[in-house]
């Protein structure tokens, strides 16, 4: 018998790259991964669901909530604040449940801190020509809003080797399979392993 | 445009663990993975070929082989000799192939302090009782020769957290899939990543 804590995923992407499909595609196609749901102040977007895709909350519950301590990570995000409730991340993880979580760069710095055993991930588009025309395919910003996001991509981007992965994100069902096989590999890791192993303690 | 070194990947396991028939399984399966042909002293079985399977040699010429320093790892199994020639190894890997090693582990003891970013992977079988069961079914040896090979078993199998990943082998369709995975997972590592990501470079 093999027993191990938890895992903790995380990815993280400049905006535009992919993330959040990648992220659901996860959430279904990824035996035994659960996903935190994040809390955030920005307003629900068409066919987002309170307690699924969210917690919807206003600023004040945001900041109470902080200064409780209740959150993991928390970050500010094109002026919105978003967070990981600490407790059901921490009974996850010593349940033994891989958990995953979908947060930005400044997020993953304190995951990082707080659970160095933590594995980051960055997905990135395939060069940043592909990044701006995604975004702008996705026709909901305007020319400074893109600006914008580029310039914070490309801030985003010379980050990513403190990440542990890099994806690149050519078509989503291959970038799936990458996600797949990184949270597979990471279950066969000898140093996640716990002690239990009776039939392999066999001698010192 | 990501270059890299090539990444060497070692799977050692305890005879009747099921490697012989995973790492071919893996030659066949895993694309941009290239196998190294050992040089042994032991007979060709039947159906194995000579350059295919491994480069059969009389005990003078390895001996020859070693005395040049012609080899990447060697050692002594059941008597015979085996060692994997550096030179195809290393042309690989500084050509940014992925190789596979198919070694014990006392070869895997060397390529450990000789490539020390190798990957090294262990095969086990579930329980020491489902080896037993393994090595019997094979018929290929009596009742001493079991007994030997079950007692190394048991002294390689304490060596499992020498190495970075461990797959348990239920049946070798899921263990191909691990193996896959962490193959695919290590070509996501960041730390493999050579410094020519112009699109990522985008500042320091």
């Amino acid at each position: 018998m093999i027993r191990r804590r938890g895992t903790l995923f995380v990815v993280s992407a400049p905006s535009g790259a992919g993330k959040t499909t990648l992220c659901r595609e996860a959430r279904l196609g990824v035996p035994g991964l659960a996903y935190s749901v994040s809390v955030t102040t920005r307003a629900p977007r068409p066919g987002e669901i309170d307690g699924v895709d969210f917690r919807f909350v206003d600023e004040a519950s945001f900041r109470a909530m902080l200064g409780r301590g209740e959150f993991a990570e928390w970050a500010t995000v094109h002026g919105h604040l978003y967070g990981t409730p600490a407790r059901a991340l921490e009974e996850a993880l010593a349940g033994g449940g891989d958990v995953l979580l979908d947060i930005d760069t400044q997020g993953a710095a304190q995951v990082r801190a707080r659970y160095p055993e933590a594995v980051l991930i960055f997905l990135v588009a395939p060069s940043l020509r592909d990044l701006e025309q995604r975004l702008r395919e996705r026709r909901s910003d305007n020319e400074q809003e893109i600006a914008r996001r580029l310039t914070r991509a490309r801030e985003e981007i010379a980050l990513w080797r403190r990440y542990d992965y890099l994806i690149v994100n050519r078509d989503v069902k291959e970038a799936m399979e990458h996600l797949a096989s990184i949270i597979q590999a990471e279950r066969c890791r000898t140093a996640r392993l716990g002690l239990t192993f009776p039939d392999l303690e066999v001698s010192k």
